[in-house]
């Protein structure tokens, strides 16, 4: 079996952010040689997200809106989490809603993916560096 | 490293409905011959998930009426998304709810699993045929 | 390519509550012997979930008081689930929320984690025994 392990940085420069990144998961896939396995993407950060969807801007406004509407950023007041003096209480759940990471299939040296599917960064306290980790183990 | 590829098509001659896939994954198990390792069943497309719980009536309908709570389907106008012509704004939204995929171990040749876990196949944007991706890697 | 099986066994004397098993999950991993892989944790029971996220005690208010209002427990007779005499329909919700399952990465024999990543089991239907899975492969 063989394993390969990658970390990725990453800077949104507002508070939250979409960021596609695949293009940096496929270079991942190809350094690291296997052709068969499983992938593992994952957010190292609790305020952040690594989830597959579409990469069209009017879905990513709809996300941006419907968050806010399940977990709003304000008043900060609303969480207790910020008493320790966060103001991100609320980038907490919003990440449990897009969940902490990906598990992908790696067939025939590539992503085994459906027509659509492109893997995105989702920070929701940014405006500094965080990383994601890249595992791939197989054959 | 063994590894095992498979894809499940499946129409849901509905928007949404929900369909227990855990025979067909047997199904793909037991082709594959592993006995030891990880099988992630992941929904091929952004507006279908794959997930684990309960085969009770009461509980799918209690799904369906909570996730038109959490991201209604109408007015359609209300997701951006649709503003490119697609009327499943809604169905991007509840598939992050219910979650892409599900990773699960195989132990002595089957899936391993609590006393009622279920694989279903969640779609929220049907009337046609979409895919499930089936990759069990292990010894 | 090895693997690693353990069931551990949790009693949360209330009906929610959630736990740091991350020292539990530790003491796995040196048990099993491997230094590259994938470590999966699952909740064995559909009304559980085993999440990452932040050891810290205001969140964890909050992610009480947010799942409350994303699917309140009271009263009993909203979820059609509990027509079959349960009363734990708002588990199976705020299961789907915080998720059924993570997947680690291993890497020189530790759990592949950014600074504040620890590993939870959230009850929601406690007051009994209830299951999580550990699963690790690799080499």
């Amino acid at each position: 079996m063989k394993s390969y392990r990658q970390e990725l940085w990453f800077s949104i420069n507002s508070r939250r952010g979409l960021l596609n990144i695949t293009p940096q998961i496929n270079v991942c896939l190809e350094e690291s040689g296997i052709s068969e396995g499983l992938c593992l993407v994952n957010a190292m950060h609790i305020t952040a997200s690594v989830f597959i969807n579409d990469d069209e801007p009017g879905l990513h406004a709809d996300y941006e809106k419907w968050l806010e509407t399940l977990a709003p950023h304000e008043p900060i007041t609303r969480y207790a989490h910020n008493l320790t003096g966060e103001d991100n209480g609320d980038a907490h759940l919003k990440r449990c809603i897009m969940g902490r990471e990906v598990v992908v299939a790696i067939t025939e040296g590539i992503l085994d993916f459906g027509p659509w599917e492109q893997i995105f960064y989702g920070e929701f306290d940014g405006n500094r560096k965080k990383r994601v980790l890249v595992k791939i183990i197989g054959s």
